[in-house]
């Protein structure tokens, strides 16, 4: 349900209940906004402003007076001004006693200065309730109530009745707020507006990197060493045909390195004989990424499905299969109806179709309202089990593919295999180790070590007898 | 998780707590659906009625008492009878002085009434603190379990801790009670559950009309004149062939349609100096349902994507192209292979796949869960910039669609150009203004006058200054 | 926004707070990943345990102390105990008095015992409040931090200064506390993390019957049937060509199996002429599971479009299509086009892909945020119209796909008649009930049952007097 009180409220309802008063330090764009919009609620306004006669941008209806008469107006106070101009509140420390400071500013930079605004701001103004709020939320948003993006306001600040307060007045107009805590917070909800999809720039780069080199190697097999060779003009393959042997292969490797730090984690587990040991950061950090990794993977496989199916409608294609039938026709050959191939064929289809399927499955359920209605037990079973059978499918409709050809010494050029070759070392690695990891022997072990067993440990029975603690 | 208590508590664990009292008044359908789920939730139930004793169609376990009599059971108060009939509770105003009144009535209109029912309902019974809720549950829902729909129930109210206590009664009955604010929230709060997808209406008929428009031409073009000029039967025409033209045309021009107002707002600000000024409503309305402007859009992209992959596997192109291999072998005509064709093939389908790949993702970005994950800043960089590459990617692909034979006189008919030459008028028109405003001199300006620079402004030294604050 | 508070408080922003301290009370995996992840939080925390001299394996900077000694320190106590242990707590009653109890413990079965743990553990320790929380995040998720499941946390409890506090602790973590009320909602969190997709479980046991009956049948038919007669090896017809008929039929049957239950339910209201009776039990079931019924019948749609697509690209459908050329061309027949064949084939490709495309739509629509953004009347309209209209179009698909050859004689193979008209038989009973069911005069008594009206009850005046009421 959108909230747009703007259109809604007709003054004369304003009049009848008393109106709460808000004071707004800071006459800038923000501060505009905010007013403008607090207005439209049913607030009063008062500015506070170094200049009271020299603001004559602001909404009708609002006062503006100096800071410490505006103070006086209201027991909460927004701060729409820089933190660099924060020095002038010291003086103001006395009036300011009890109120209720929200710091709505943001920095240009991620973790910019060593402690956030809000915390600086409850240094300066130690007798304020200071109250982090409204960061997230542009001006341009409020003006024009295109709230499109996130309504969402995160809210923190060490007194909780002051929080309240911002929080009702964030409800008020139209948002979402989101109570997430002390003033610790503020750092993170300081630096949450600068990010711009932090989580995905390495899966973004690999990726990337990935496209890069197979198409390259793809070029060079598929594009130079046929003109080097016979002088023919294969450029056209570089629109489709090699897109789609580079998303493939990209999509296949992105996919396995999915499932490698699990495994990689586990034999250090093994080595280690414990679980209490920290992974090393890099090891973290791919843990961390892996939903986006296997995104980006669903990406370019749904790409190679689009260019796979468009297949029989290009011209190339349709040009070849006619010029086959003809020649077919004119010597008369026959053309052998050979089972094996169907076989062949159909099978390398239908797997990568299964594949395909688990693969969008994998991608709905991690869609965070998908998410966030299973259980843990729920999402381990998709995320394993129904993923390593989707890097299965994958695997064998990659192997399926190269079928009776596969390895055979006539498909290389300039000693290079076919790049489909190079897409399986992963996804195999990675599958055998996975097949290792379950063997009984060796999985009774893990599953001791992320019980909370050590191998080394001298007293490893308090921790058996511990087993009666969860 | 599922929460349904009616399966779950036996009756014996209610025993062993003090039964909470909730008094309805009304014995209608939705006053005794919610009486038994509240009695199947533990709750003790009184039902107040105006004639106690005609009323035996209500659940087992619920006592049903007079108004007056009823009242005095409980201090919660569940107002299940029509708006019409209120004026009886001026009789009680006594005894319902500090309790709780919880309306959770419809009207059949939106608007229906000046003010709202629960504000009505305030006024009649000034000393009671009445809270708004329930009224977007269906009595159907609640009695069959089946919420399949949304369980969010809206509470809104003056006095705190009245909705405290009715969001805790919802909560126990396994419903998603959401605070809404003060009691004036209650007429958006009575109209929610009339609304029939308001945002998609100017969409939906916008779409229609284009559809109508682009599948009459199409019909003439294709249909009428060769039935006009050669007597062919061409009708089986309308099944697939009109259609794939008509949904990427109507697509493509919603696509730039949500491009548009912005491009327009632009320039409007540019022309006027200033962003303190409403722009007109059109205008605003247009901008504010371009997110389901794309959707729709986006459907229409993902028919011309399925009606393009099934051509190969259509009666008509099997038997064309079989024809004309039979006709190339029996007059054993060389069919040379043209890289041009090759290329311009494969580039249009590429650039198609590729648009629609990015339009999928605008379409996941624009998910509820999704865009509350994102922040403004990675909001703004996917529906801007990425909407732009999806937009110049869907363009290029009419364009090189076009390829040879754009523009060129004979194919013409009846001075009719082809469809997709209409297509391009919007967004190629798009496009080029788009390109001018992020020339570096306009975009200053433009970027300027966004952070609240004014043109005509004699105090826009103040503004300068202002620099300071947000 | 995720928050990882390990990662960036420092621990001299910690000092310069008073530390809470919150106790733990059992010292395995659970209990250890909670302290750790509290210390790095900013809290203090003191462990409770047995053996205070032999629990060496616990995080930095944590304290332990004998049970008695660890209450002390805190008044929140968090128990990482199994429930079969909890028995030592009745000596503690006294130091436990007033205090908070955190009951973490889950359950190896669904509904183990006859209460919860939570209630067990509150009849243990009358004067503590127990809290039920934090049982639904893994010791593993917690310490890697990798909460990419469910960060919810499901908090209920008698106390609600207990519980606020609880939550507000999750909420440091990083975690999002769900408020689920009073302690009586303990037994289902505790349920919770031990259900495996429930409510999935019929509709995936209906679909993995359905479709291994239609795959052996079409084995029959289209395998061992032609071996049989001609000895021709078909079997690569296992790959794509069966499952192609499987997966439709499964899928349209599971599509009308959606909508039986609503018909079958209005036909036993009109029959009893009441809507106060409640439905059988497997019909109440069967209504439950309706969406995920609908959604598995949308996978198999998605794979037949997948199968569907892939067709040209077949070897077998290649060789094929050239030998039909090959033998055209060489007796010099002529293929006259066939405009019925045109419009049948492609009118039934185009009802196919609208059917899909509106099944996609409703399986959009089914997303939890989805659904929690439309109200019940466009809830209603979606899944009821639109889901009628979707198989009303799949329905037709299948019988123009049938065409000229339904049901005649020539397709009987040992009698079996085609698989597709087997498909045919639910969704059409459906369509006709309905069809029936929305006739004025039927449609009309339906309303009035669903409004409360009642056939044979004497006081239906009282009823119909009670129209005042919602």
């Amino acid at each position: 349900m959108e909230k747009t009180c703007a259109d809604e409220l007709p003054l004369t309802v304003n009049s009848s209940e008393s109106k709460e008063t808000i004071c707004i330090f800071g006459t800038g764009d923000f501060g505009r906004s905010l007013g403008l919009k607090m207005l439209q609620c049913g607030y009063s306004v008062v500015f506070g402003s170094r200049n009271p006669q020299m603001s004559s941008l602001l909404p009708d209806g609002a006062e503006v007076l100096s800071y410490p008469e505006a103070v006086k107006s209201s027991d909460i106070i927004f701060l729409t001004i820089h933190r660099e101009h924060y020095e002038f509140l010291t003086e103001l420390t006395a009036v300011l006693n009890g109120k209720t400071l929200v710091d709505v500013s943001n920095n240009i930079k991620i973790n910019q200065y060593p402690e956030s605004n809000a915390e600086y701001l409850a240094q300066l103004v130690p007798g304020a309730h200071v109250v982090k709020a409204f960061n997230t939320i542009s001006a341009w948003a409020l003006q024009s109530g295109a709230l499109d993006a996130s309504r969402q306001v995160f809210v923190c600040g060490n007194d909780s009745k002051a929080k309240q307060r911002v929080m009702d007045i964030a409800r008020t107009l139209g948002l979402t707020p989101l109570d997430q805590g002390s003033l610790m917070a503020a750092a993170e909800i300081e630096n949450y507006p600068l990010q711009l999809f932090p989580m995905w720039r390495f899966p973004f780069y690999l990726s990337a990197a990935l496209c890069a080199f197979f198409f390259f190697y793809c070029v060079i097999r598929e594009v130079i060493y046929p003109y080097v060779n016979d002088k023919s003009d294969t450029t056209f393959r570089l629109a489709i045909s090699i897109p789609n042997r580079v998303f493939p292969i990209t999509a296949l490797t992105l996919l396995a390195l999915v499932y490698l730090p699990g495994v990689i984690a586990a034999i250090l587990q093994l080595y280690r004989g414990t679980k209490y040991c920290r992974f090393p950061d890099w090891l973290d950090h791919w843990m961390l990424c892996r939903k986006q990794l296997g995104l980006v993977a669903l990406g370019f496989a749904f790409l190679h499905v689009l260019y796979t199916l468009v297949i029989p409608i290009r011209y190339y294609v349709r040009w070849r299969l006619r010029n086959l039938t003809v020649t077919q026709t004119l010597l008369k050959k026959e053309n052998t109806f050979s089972t094996t191939s169907a076989w062949l064929g159909d099978s390398y289809v239908a797997l990568g179709i299964l594949g395909f399927f688990l693969f969008v499955l994998l991608g709905i359920t991690s869609l965070p309202s998908v998410s966030n209605m299973v259980n843990w037990r729920e999402f381990r079973f998709v995320q394993s089990k129904l993923g390593y059978l989707t890097l299965i499918l994958c695997t064998a409709h990659t192997l399926v593919y190269g079928g009776k050809k596969f390895l055979s010494p006539s498909v290389l050029r300039w000693y290079l295999p076919s790049a489909y070759i190079l897409a399986l070392i992963i996804p195999c690695t990675v599958l055998v180790i996975k097949f290792i990891l379950i063997m009984p022997c060796i999985d009774k072990t893990l599953t001791r070590i992320r019980q909370g067993w050590e191998r080394n440990s001298k007293i490893s029975k308090s921790a058996l007898n511990g087993k009666t603690d969860i």
